[in-house]
């Protein structure tokens, strides 16, 4: 991800990134699917990570978002280690189109799999979608205040802040 | 739309679409960047509807939802004219990766707009990027919905009940 910090994300080739990390062209798109992907490397991980605490919090039809709440607290706990190197991904993501689209590809992939959590604990449709999807807009939001604010709070915080506003926000009449 | 349905997008080339239509190839890339964009040629509709109709609602700070709802409302009466097309359109969609990046994209669009709408009439962070993007996963819920139920009821209907399925969701502990 360096490379794509120093010289920008469409001036780099995959031999030069393969050639940092020490890899062939070959080996490299055996790990990779094409350059955007060395991006997403941990979006697999974290939708594993999302789904075994949502389960672990045993979701229930009555409080369904109770149960995102904590997969969301165990993502942003993992998610919230590495501030400046989440910050510099970010900026590459933003400053590119198709990074942005393959961004919002892996947030859509990540609330079909929390929705389906939530459905095979008994949660119903439509709760089981919009408790998944407003969690994963949560999840963004936080996420984009986090690296966005030079002395912001640590990133399990801020999720539990911007929950909270959520509910003020969607409560209101 | 009619030749997706009849032979599937990607069999349909663009000469055929333009042929249909009685367009040259030339006059169909003057309205339409790629045969994707025919499926969205009411997005830009959908969006200034979603706008105009947020601005007049004349959202606040304390209740930004208000005039979220407001839009919604405006753009399900918009958009449930026509159940069966909306059904056919959505079905080639939902049939091919491509469109539904394109949706995606479309749909962060719409949310964009609103909470620039909302921000410009004072309602602050991240109030402003929660309630637009919860709007549009309800609008997004509601519209599949009732394009998938033989016998929903209408869609403004269909997203006033979703909008308080969402408030029930959030509001629980």
């Amino acid at each position: 991800m360096q490379l794509y910090v120093e010289r920008g994300f469409e001036q780099t080739t995959v031999a030069e990134i393969a050639k940092r990390a020490g890899l062939t062209a070959r080996t490299f798109f055996r790990h990779f699917a094409d350059k955007r992907e060395v991006l997403f490397a941990g979006s697999a991980d974290l939708q594993a990570n999302l789904v075994r605490a949502l389960g672990e919090a045993a979701p229930d039809a009555a409080s369904p978002m109770r149960a995102v709440s904590a997969a969301l607290d165990a993502a942003a706990t993992a998610l919230g280690q590495h501030r400046e190197h989440s910050r510099q991904r970010q900026s590459v993501i933003n400053a590119n189109a198709d990074l942005r689209e393959r961004e919002l590809i892996k947030l859509a992939s990540l609330a079909a799999a929390l929705a389906d959590g939530l459905r095979r604990h008994g949660v119903p449709e439509p709760d089981a979608s919009l408790a998944a999807e407003t969690g994963i807009v949560v999840l963004r939001i936080a996420f984009e205040r986090w690296v966005g604010e030079p002395h912001a709070a640590d990133l399990p915080q801020i999720m539990r802040e911007t929950l909270d506003s959520l509910k003020t926000v969607t409560s209101a009449r």
